[in-house]
């Protein structure tokens, strides 16, 4: 079984997720099915709302959408009164169909399109993050054109390390993303803005990077950041509202891993944010912070049937499902670790070692090697842990393999909140040659 | 410039492809763009086929459909007289959807599903790839539920070890792919299918990987399956009308890379086989190869707009792009190398190095790095070569971003044959919660 207080294992020995048997839903759904623990969600957004207005008083939390980006999923974090992160076109455009208020989203982006920066401008998002000064003076001759004023936080890298993979480290100062803050690129981006007619210069945001188990990174961030804007408002007069200080707060995919509640993480940097603060003689601004893997990886699960098992003799045992890197590249690309157990066996002692192989034609379609599981055979499910965040969002198409329906779970009952691909989806935008016919 | 044949650049300092301007493409179908030139995959097709012909005499060429899986490319392969492999019910779909004849096709895979094997038997698909045991009795007892014969290779792991990265090497004793030959489970596999009703074993197959450049492993396995095949016409007077050696031939994608020509492969590994097979006193039997990469990734091209130039003073220069990691994956994925030119200034000198940045919010996805390219600004168009393969076929919606377009290039002119993914696309399969409403 997995080691949650959201999952339990029934009489017939079945996996139970969101009070539903895994095993029915595996039947009914067919694999393979994210399926999504509603009050995990609903739970982590009120939680950490909570402690946010806790430790800082004023501010707000925000969704950061990438981690899992579909209609419904953004209505629940409307209801839930959340703010958004977008980043793209595309997420924007589901925060729209969600219903979402526009004046709550906050669109982000290294290279955001002047076709993106259009459709946000039309729909009235609230705050812009922007990287940097072509995108800063793109957004301020579409404002104008568009007679509108583009409220602007600057993406600023306070040039802090934190200890991650590299793909998701983006504070240091050899990132694609936003300012620096040591070279002056910062100070020169503020005055800039500042000086558009059509920009509304609003705040700084930083974000140090992914999956970050430490706080000292996300105090020495904040304390920089505070150092700047004390520069800001007491050398140029300059008034800064908001502070964004990103996200990245890690959880724990398996027993190695062991984060901090996010309650932790808002405590002591408010902490450092208020001394850092009461030693500058200034109040700190309101605060932003935007979780998403850490709100919605522990809410999803993934199901899988198992199609054969190949036992290696003395190198190792592949057990192949019917997924793989298509539904979760996260092992490919990071090496990430996962929690598997045996669905209709939950409750079994996990005895095997094995590797998890995937459909794809591929040999680095692996889902996790080495990972202890119940024996099992071909036709069992398989149920992944902790597959929430980046798994549905990250899904390609890879072998033409259509995508896998989302199922939201909630006291035993079940909806389809996103429906699984049919063969003709695949060939959608294919446009046949008419000489061929 | 690029280093090709087949690109030129014009008066006006353009990128040329297939006789169009890429800088009127760009501007006529928007970017990211996947270019495919027809007359390269045309070629490559009509000089693969023929080298095998000359070097095996009997024999078929099979396009490997996942390297780029479309509509219309198949409908090209299927006029050029390929054979052609799939690897899922999607690609098998898109075989059906082009008008392939079925005959023709090698389902491959190693864990097809039910419903997989049961639309591919529907199909009267040609030819199985079978995997492992699971699959072979799953497939015999649907075929004798429909009452049908399947035709079968079985894959073979010949126990080689060809030098490539570890995601793309297949042939080695440790992988998911297929029986070992030295374990014996190949044999006993044999003898499973021959004892089936509803199977009709025809021959063997075997793959030792991707983006090979040695020729040694290659007859190092075909040595090793007419052994195979001597031990089970002789010991066993078991008939093995085809051999399938694969494909995974490598290509040049930057002047790091030296291959040889297809031919160069056909005319060593029929030395080898010819030399085994007298040898042994024997005819080698029917020869298929598979290459997908070799024929496709020549033939493509991918244009993006630069979204900005970012200068980190003494570390790097970040050039960012509006794709990235959504529409190829491979650098973020292994690390893989490519060509880069300015589109708008083909002719002039690279006197950059820089590192090309993608849209996706991720530090990790890049496109390439310490690059060389010609000094480049917000607005112009950058090219890619050789990305026609494992790259439209791996996209992903990472972000949401809609999948690109691809357009056919030929004599000057282009039509599209994969139209660009709108924004209703990526919201088409969600659900909206109704007591929201």
């Amino acid at each position: 079984m997995f080691d949650s207080n959201h999952m339990s294992v029934n009489a017939k020995n079945h996996l139970v997720v969101g009070g539903c048997d895994t095993i029915s839903l595996a039947e009914k759904h067919g694999t393979p099915l994210y399926v999504l623990d509603e009050e995990i969600l609903r739970e982590n957004c009120r939680n950490y709302k909570e402690s946010l207005q806790t430790h800082f008083g004023v501010g707000n939390l925000l969704y950061a959408g990438k981690a899992l980006c579909n209609t419904a999923v953004l209505q629940i974090i409307k209801q839930e009164g959340l703010g958004l992160d977008v980043v793209s076109g595309g997420e924007l455009y589901t925060a729209k169909n969600a219903g979402f208020p526009m004046q709550n989203v906050y669109f982000h982006g290294n290279n955001k399109t002047k076709e993106e920066l259009s459709l946000a401008l039309s729909l009235d998002v609230g705050h812009f993050v922007v990287d940097n000064d072509a995108e800063l003076m793109r957004l301020n001759l579409l404002a104008r054109d568009m007679g509108k004023t583009a409220s602007v936080l600057l993406r600023i890298k306070p040039g802090v390390d934190a200890h991650t993979h590299d793909y998701i480290r983006t504070g240091q100062i050899d990132s694609k993303f936003g300012y620096g803050l040591e070279t002056g690129e910062a100070l020169e981006a503020v005055e800039l803005a500042i000086g558009m007619n059509h920009i509304d210069f609003c705040g700084l945001h930083c974000h140090i990077g992914s999956q970050i188990f430490e706080t000292e990174p996300y105090c020495e961030a904040a304390r920089l950041m505070m150092r700047f804007i004390y520069e800001l408002e007491n050398v140029y007069h300059i008034t800064v509202q908001q502070l964004n200080l990103g996200g990245g707060f890690g959880i724990a995919y398996t027993k190695e891993d062991d984060p901090l509640p996010f309650e932790e993480f808002c405590k002591v940097i408010s902490e450092a944010l208020n001394e850092e603060a009461h030693r500058l003689g200034m109040d700190f601004p309101y605060i932003l912070m935007e979780p998403g893997r850490s709100i919605v990886a522990p809410a999803g699960t993934t199901l899988y049937t198992v199609g054969s098992v190949k036992e290696i003799p003395g190198v190792r045992t592949y057990v192949a499902v019917d997924g793989g890197m298509a539904d979760n590249p996260r092992y490919s690309l990071y090496g990430a670790k996962y929690d598997f157990t045996c669905a209709g066996c939950a409750g079994d002692e996990k005895t095997k070692t094995v590797t998890i192989a995937g459909k794809c034609c591929e040999s680095g379609d692996l889902l996790g090697e080495h990972v202890a599981l119940q024996p099992v055979m071909a036709g069992d499910i398989l149920a992944v842990a902790d597959t929430g965040a980046y798994n549905y969002s990250m899904a390609s198409h890879y072998n033409r393999i259509p995508n896998a329906a989302m199922v939201l779970v909630k006291n035993g009952t079940d909806r389809v909140i996103v429906k699984r691909e049919q063969f003709e989806d695949v060939v959608r935008n294919d446009v046949f040659l008419e000489e061929d016919a």
